[in-house]
């Protein structure tokens, strides 16, 4: 598979792609609205897997250019950001690529983080809504913290529930999710079950602010 | 502590019982709007306690009586009945009182279980709002499955998320649920955020219908 990851200089995205990179042979492409960015990011995530004996270039494009080039495209960026992403890569797109949505909307006030929910109904929706047709939306990795994913050091040993419409394209998501070690892919069923999933993101922040020891929480099906 | 467990005849306040009866030296006593089924129910737990060597005696009175005789007081109602139930036994709970609610209000489409918000924001705001003066209000227990908490042969393993608004009630219930073998209790803040914690029980209904071999399923944060 050829992964491109757009937002791939963030948090999440980046996280994606070291983890991609490092445990499987698929193909990782990071993508930015600036593509020297983009291109920085990759040379940093390439010395990181030299210095972990694992020679793979990881390369970097504009949004479009590395979403032309993949068959699956990652949306890592802000939930705010996600409509306006699908729409400048849409005709990058063909027939049979996968989008996937991991972002969620959260707002933060003196109680702590809250899910915001989209008038659409979700990120996962917004996107579903935004795609060209023939393109699959599957919604994913909306409940890992960054920071553990982007330590390679660190183990995970948690779920990441994979909701869509399209069964191939489920089916391909989570192939890609268990590639990487220490996660499981668990089918949380269409595309209407995104709101609950979106919000156990916040709810994660939260139980990690309040219970000293617990940090860049993840959550296990049990 | 003396625990009420209103609509203790029903599972997951059944499961509750069961676990604390067998787990702790706690006195349960069982709730019902029907005086007979709570002594009927109540005499059923004696018995299951008994064949496991456990001698106790779960006692079962209408709603009010059984809230009069504790300090503890689960809510384990149907949602829609919360601001009833405690409306209906106010008069009996006396300044230091505290009020448990671990229901959720749930719908279902042709998706899946979803997450019914109330307009108070959430069940646990319900119950907060409806309590009288002095009587704090804790939410807990809302994620576990009833039947595995009703088995006393099946292991639990998982989280409880506690919150609430007063911290010595939130301590009184943390205790109450670590006494539970298998429970840990987390805290996840204020009752401003018992949205994402209500919601995540449609969605562990969800995964557990859509995931061959996973049932009755609970959550570890990790």
């Amino acid at each position: 598979m050829r992964i491109a990851l757009l937002g791939g200089t963030g948090d999440i995205g980046g996280g994606l792609a070291l983890r991609w990179a490092y445990d499987t042979s698929h193909t990782v492409l990071i993508g930015s609205r600036d593509a020297e960015k983009a291109r920085t990011k990759a040379e940093e995530y390439t010395t990181e897997l030299d210095s972990r004996g694992v020679d793979v270039d990881v390369a970097g494009f504009e949004n479009r250019a590395a979403a032309d080039r993949a068959n699956v495209v990652v949306l890592a960026v802000p939930p705010y950001h996600v409509g306006d992403t699908v729409e400048a890569i849409a005709d990058a797109l063909d027939e049979g690529d996968v989008l996937v949505s991991p972002a969620t909307g959260m707002k933060r006030d003196e109680d702590g983080f809250h899910y915001h929910k989209p008038g659409a109904g979700s990120v996962t929706r917004i996107v579903a809504d935004a795609a060209p047709s023939g393109v699959d939306v599957v919604g994913a990795f909306h409940n890992l913290a960054a920071a553990r994913l982007s330590n390679l050091d660190a183990e995970l040993g948690v779920d990441t529930l994979v909701i869509g419409d399209d069964e191939d394209a489920k089916r391909t998501v989570t192939d890609l999710a268990e590639g990487i070690e220490g996660l499981r892919a668990l089918d949380a069923g269409g595309i209407a079950n995104a709101p609950e999933i979106e919000a156990l993101t916040p709810l994660l922040v939260n139980i990690a602010h309040n219970n000293d020891g617990l940090n860049d929480l993840g959550v296990e099906f049990k």
